[in-house]
């Protein structure tokens, strides 16, 4: 068996993609995406946020941001082994809305959180847990977090019954020198926990970073199909297919998807690798000032945004001074 | 003093551009490009091919094509100190066009050949040295090689007084272990030799495989502003300027280069990470029939493609068998 095989593809194209076109994906297109994906053998596909409207503003954000269980049983009339996941944000989830898994399309639900809100994804996931699920962790940003905070962190992870604790790239803001650091420290103090990775493309190094944890024992990747994720968006579906060597991938019918629907969704909607993302990305910054100059007259300037970000004295918002 | 300090910058987005716009580039883009690389910090510029009308048809593809030192000298004024260079293709370059190197605005000059020629390269690089100029070698396609041939041909190589040997992956097919291999097959039979890499981005590796190959001691690196190459183009330069650590090196006037020439370009040529050339990097074949396909009414017919070429018993042209 090649190192590899017992690797596992999480595509969250309408989860992390929804952050790009504001959910506004129809019915058929997110049919087609789980259909497609079965047959190219992706394990697991992530269908949105499992947040509460009552606790997040934002509810003309369509289903996927809110998910619900009679509306996902029109959506996926007949599941495959393709399992279902969603992810939940700390405070914008009520956990009552959460049914035990025999009575759920999900499988899966994974806690994005913040370093200083580990101890609540905690207790989230325990929750979870005990009503059935898989559950994951993921600590979004983890460039901005000091090595005696993350140690700390991990421990309490350690202690938990948490299935699998994610590595996330939140800026694009890392090489595989910065992976290879993060997953041999998440290993050491886990080593009884499975690890995923969630990367951006922010300097073109997403698919690289996800191959070097990989390398690295890292088993659960996540990706989007054709990139689509927020900003510079992520490592796509089909170059994982492509390049894993395990024989249930296909590749095949994720290019149809693409052709199908993205070509065209990507005319609509933008994501990629674009200059005010990979200066984002280079700075280690959060990208929304960049999406923010996207959406406005001078989305092209980027001198000016650069000059902007990277002088002390201007109030950009996005500075920690 | 950090291990990519002694690394060197090798732009050449007119040469390698030059196959996505049949070297359409204005003179003002050329100057603008030679001096803002050269205030970006960036220590070559590779300005075109130096190869002869007269044995290559397509004479009408500029002077980018066919250098002459009288044009030069009207579109580079001024040298600064980022350097100057040339590729010519074995069997392409008429020897006697090349005026010895105190009479040339050239530096450098590179010598592209696929392993079969290597003699010919060699015998080519000999007498650009003996005219003064630095010199490399570029064997191309690696990824169609056979390891004893290219041992034979490296052994040759170590015999000449070739200064820098790249390493070339030709359709975009290499990984970070491939690049690592051939890193060390190359530093291994070539131990007094500097090494080169030129990558290609059709799998999105092209700016992580450079860095694997600083990483294993190659110091001279390729690149192209905004990416711009043949097919899915090269690692970015502003990539590399923002990444190496390097006092000299400066990514804003890059950034200044694209916002200026390189979005309005984009809009007129295609290059980049599009689903045809991935096939063609994951297929480890040569771009041109995705190619030649982005250039008909059915440049997004994906699957068409893909099966074609896929499926033994078609003629594409570009299988073996």
């Amino acid at each position: 068996m090649v190192k590899n095989a017992n690797c596992k593809i999480l595509d969250c194209t309408i989860r992390d993609g929804g952050l790009v076109n504001n959910w506004e994906f129809s019915v058929e297109f997110v049919r087609d995406l789980y259909y497609g994906l079965s047959e190219a053998g992706v394990e697991y596909m992530e269908i949105g946020y499992k947040n509460s409207p009552k606790l997040l503003k934002g509810g003309s954000a369509g289903p996927w941001r809110f998910l619900d269980e009679g509306f996902l049983k029109e959506v996926i009339p007949q599941k495959t082994d393709t399992k279902l996941s969603a992810l939940v944000d700390i405070g914008r989830v009520d956990e009552n809305d959460i049914l035990p898994r025999e009575q759920s399309l999900l499988d899966l639900i994974r806690i994005a959180c913040y370093i200083k809100d580990v101890d609540k994804g905690i207790e989230l996931a325990e929750k979870f847990h005990s009503l059935g699920y898989e559950t994951t962790i993921n600590i979004m940003a983890l460039s901005h977090v000091m090595e005696n905070e993350l140690t700390e962190a991990l421990q309490e992870i350690g202690k938990s019954n948490i299935d699998i604790v994610y590595i996330v790239d939140s800026y694009g803001s890392l090489d595989s020198r910065d992976i290879s650091y993060l997953t041999s420290r998440f290993s050491r103090v886990l080593p009884e926990k499975t690890l995923g990775i969630h990367t951006h493309n922010n300097m073109q190094l997403a698919f690289a970073n996800t191959l070097t944890g990989v390398d690295n024992g890292v088993t659960y990747l996540d990706s989007s199909v054709y990139g689509m994720g927020r900003a510079a968006g992520n490592c796509p579906t089909e170059l994982l297919l492509s390049h894993l060597k395990n024989p249930r991938y296909e590749v095949r019918p994720v290019l149809g998807l693409i052709e199908k629907h993205m070509i065209e969704m990507r005319e609509k909607w933008e994501w990629g690798y674009i200059i005010p993302y990979m200066i984002t990305g280079m700075l280690n910054e959060h990208p929304r000032t960049a999406m923010a100059l996207r959406e406005s007259a001078e989305k092209d300037k980027f001198l000016d945004y650069y000059d902007r970000l990277t002088t002390p004295e201007t109030s950009f918002g996005n500075k920690a001074d």
